[in-house]
């Protein structure tokens, strides 16, 4: 699916060096050009530490920013809600304007980020463009139990696919998740750290074939696996 | 992942006809038998219509409600938080007792329950034990947007993880999914009401191999496709 474009969509500014507006980190206040309707709202870099950050996602957190230094490695921000001009051709083509009611479209939240501070998807992502890499540093909060006492793995293939969908739209522009195939190696036990590292393995045409990993802070435990095609919308669809 | 074990547990109480205790539907209270310490909560059975429920989705529930009158169909309940004693030595197993702290325990919740009324995943299961097929009736909430507009990738496959981990549990006691392999088809209009179709196509010993289907309300949209891997635990680990 095409998802966390929100966060990828302020990626490209990111990256790309569009020109985003922004102002002190953490704290922005932009107005959010939705398709519905212009709107103004308070926007939060979410991808900075916060109080629920345990120490290990702080470390992490400090080795990745050092590496961003000599400008092999950028931190991507990312927000609770975002602005998305640029796909608003595409929303018409696929989604019926009467379908939401104005009270669900002034409600919507990024998925990965509408959870209240150390409750969810509490996450940073690294991107290396040299080597088409995005690390994901991720701390599953406490309301993403599957089993009890364990992370859900539908939260798993949640970050799988924000981390590798926001590497595809870092590369190829808007981009649709075609596949995601994940391997189940070992339950993740619940508010665990988590390293996701993904890497952009072959392009065909529209094509981008990914692949990652999902290992533990110190990667002697290897989570989980994943591949992934996207593929890079039609510019009649962009 | 071993996920949804939440629902799954209750569900083996209410499908294979277990001692559960059970009040007045929908407004529980039990003792949560929590590996970590016993504590009383009030459960509330979350698989019932609410004042978020849109028609689509009542009618729905209203037609499998119908099916369930001679027995052939069953809806299965699902709470927040659940008992689940059964999966103690597997807790011990996989769980470094310190990870988490007394107040990340107190949090911990469902994933796929974890947001306020209709914001998140709306959701109710009706199980067939003939055709062991499970029928999933599932309204996104604004919260699960990934491209603005659309439901996130994520959610889909937690959703279906959620469904499929739920027939597996069913019908093989506890289990852990190995491998999730979506394709995603079309894009999901935010807050749309959807039909996960899963069935149990292949049994191999411990290995229990699903396949479903994700629809529009009228069946002419094809949204996704999943295939998935269940392993029946050893029971030395349950």
């Amino acid at each position: 699916m095409l998802r966390s474009c929100a966060a990828r969509l302020r990626t490209l500014g990111a990256v790309r060096g569009l020109p985003s507006g922004r102002r002190a980190p953490g704290s922005e206040r932009r107005v959010a050009l939705r398709s519905f309707s212009s709107e103004e709202v308070f926007l939060k870099d979410c991808s900075v530490p916060n109080p629920s950050w345990n120490k290990d996602l702080r470390l992490l957190f400090d080795q990745f920013t050092k590496k961003c230094e000599d400008g092999s490695w950028k931190r991507l921000s990312s927000y609770k809600r975002v602005s998305a001009p640029v796909i608003k051709d595409f929303k018409t083509h696929f989604l019926d304007p009467e379908h939401m009611t104005e009270e669900q479209m002034s409600q919507a939240q990024l998925f990965t980020r509408s959870f209240d501070e150390g409750l969810g998807f509490e996450y940073v992502m690294f991107y290396n463009d040299v080597e088409k890499r995005m690390v994901c540093l991720f701390q599953a909060g406490p309301y993403l139990e599957g089993v009890p006492g364990f992370l859900h793995g539908g939260a798993i293939a949640t970050m799988v696919d924000a981390t590798l969908g926001t590497c595809a739209m870092i590369i190829g522009g808007v981009v649709m998740t075609a596949n995601l195939n994940i391997n189940y190696k070992r339950p993740v036990p619940l508010c665990s750290v988590l390293v996701i590292n993904s890497q952009l393995d072959k392009v065909e045409g529209r094509k981008l074939f990914f692949s990652c990993n999902v290992q533990s802070v110190d990667e002697k435990t290897l989570y989980s696996e994943a591949t992934s095609l996207l593929i890079k919308l039609k510019p009649s669809l962009t």
